[in-house]
């Protein structure tokens, strides 16, 4: 936790936000606090500041926040991503959500199996959680924006295009070429999953005017594969 | 499992080679195998290429191994990382190992916790299995050599000259600046621990001609802070 994240229900007055729960937890486990303790905070979705700690409590502590600074701009890029699998998926969020990208679009494609999208981590809550521990690890207090596509034609059809928009459109593909930094243009990066896109997945995205782009033929997991694209390209 | 790694021990021929355990467990699970499959395969510190299916038993598979292609080669970066706690240090293994990267140096410094030291993931059949798996998921038999240097002050007034040798010498620092791409350039690339270095430390750093590089305000766990330096830097 390198930001405590104060949301707007924390607050019993203009300045003063209560912690309790998880946080409180981590507060007291990992850092030694005191009265008169500054920590970096932010709050959800507005700014990044100082949260100065002015009592605690058994369960709770109770911080004064003053507001210093906006939040780190994103990266300018909004990323298409194959469903994982579960465990998979977590490090995904973890990774796409600590580098700071705002929007991530999830969309199934043959090689995704279809109880993926049973798994217990799409569930609102569990979403919410690995959210915010990217944002907390990331000291971040912007939150993206998931979306879910469960039809990879429909998603091609109707969505793409617009999601896209004026954007670069780069996708993995082991046999793309090397991609070169894009010095501050949007992109829009698609992701295949295990196993890769199948042909005609490709033959979709190419002709959204996507290009294929690969980093070598190490096979990266997934999660490191962004974080490596987003250091190549953006970073 | 993106490819069948060989050891010497398995082959019982000049090309056929004898797998078991874990590695037959995965191939059977995973991987439909039926005889006169063609597997990517490579041998461990040799060749890559492919191995065929000649015969299955109930806790064997036998293949048959023709070379094709040398190994990818790996990324001109050397990596002095503090030993992270044992959880991170084995996706810090498998992020660095996946990627190619061949020379590791772990050291300690004063954030460095002690017990780190004592854990079971530094035992050589501990590190020899993340190391396997690592090249396995890259597709990469060329293994990594790992070293480990138990006090910081010896390390870099002995050892930190000769490794870092005519590389450009960069380290992880928040008020670092923001680096650029070294188009093959080598470089030694020092990551500090959770908490980073100190202020000795640093300027020990630069004092060995270190330059101090970040890549922006948000903190990164270390298995994705490097995959993404790596991305920028070298991929």
């Amino acid at each position: 936790m390198n930001m405590l994240l104060l949301q707007k229900e924390d607050f019993v007055s203009e300045n003063q936000a209560v912690i309790t729960g998880r946080r409180f937890e981590r507060l007291k486990d990992f850092i030694h606090i005191e009265v008169g303790k500054q920590l970096k905070s932010g709050i959800r979705n507005g700014l990044c500041g100082t949260a100065e700690v002015i009592a605690i409590a058994s369960d709770r502590v109770t911080v004064d926040f003053s507001a210093a600074s906006q939040p780190p701009p994103p990266p300018p890029l909004t990323l298409v991503i194959a469903l994982q699998r579960p465990q998979t998926f977590g490090k995904v969020i973890h990774s796409a959500v600590s580098m700071g990208i705002k929007k991530i679009h999830f969309i199934h494609t043959f090689k995704v199996e279809k109880s993926y999208w049973q798994s217990s981590r799409l569930l609102p809550e569990n979403l919410n959680e690995e959210i915010t521990l990217a944002m907390e690890q990331a000291a971040d207090p912007v939150e993206p924006e998931l979306f879910f596509h469960r039809r990879f034609k429909i998603f091609a059809d109707d969505e793409l295009e617009s999601i896209a928009g004026s954007s670069i459109r780069l996708f993995g593909d082991p046999a793309g070429e090397s991609p070169v930094p894009l010095h501050g243009t949007p992109v829009t990066l698609a992701l295949g999953p295990e196993g890769g896109f199948t042909d005609y997945e490709i033959s979709t995205l190419k002709e959204h005017d996507f290009h294929g782009i690969t980093l070598g033929s190490r096979i990266l997991r997934t999660e490191f594969a962004l974080a490596a694209l987003l250091g190549k390209l953006i970073l």
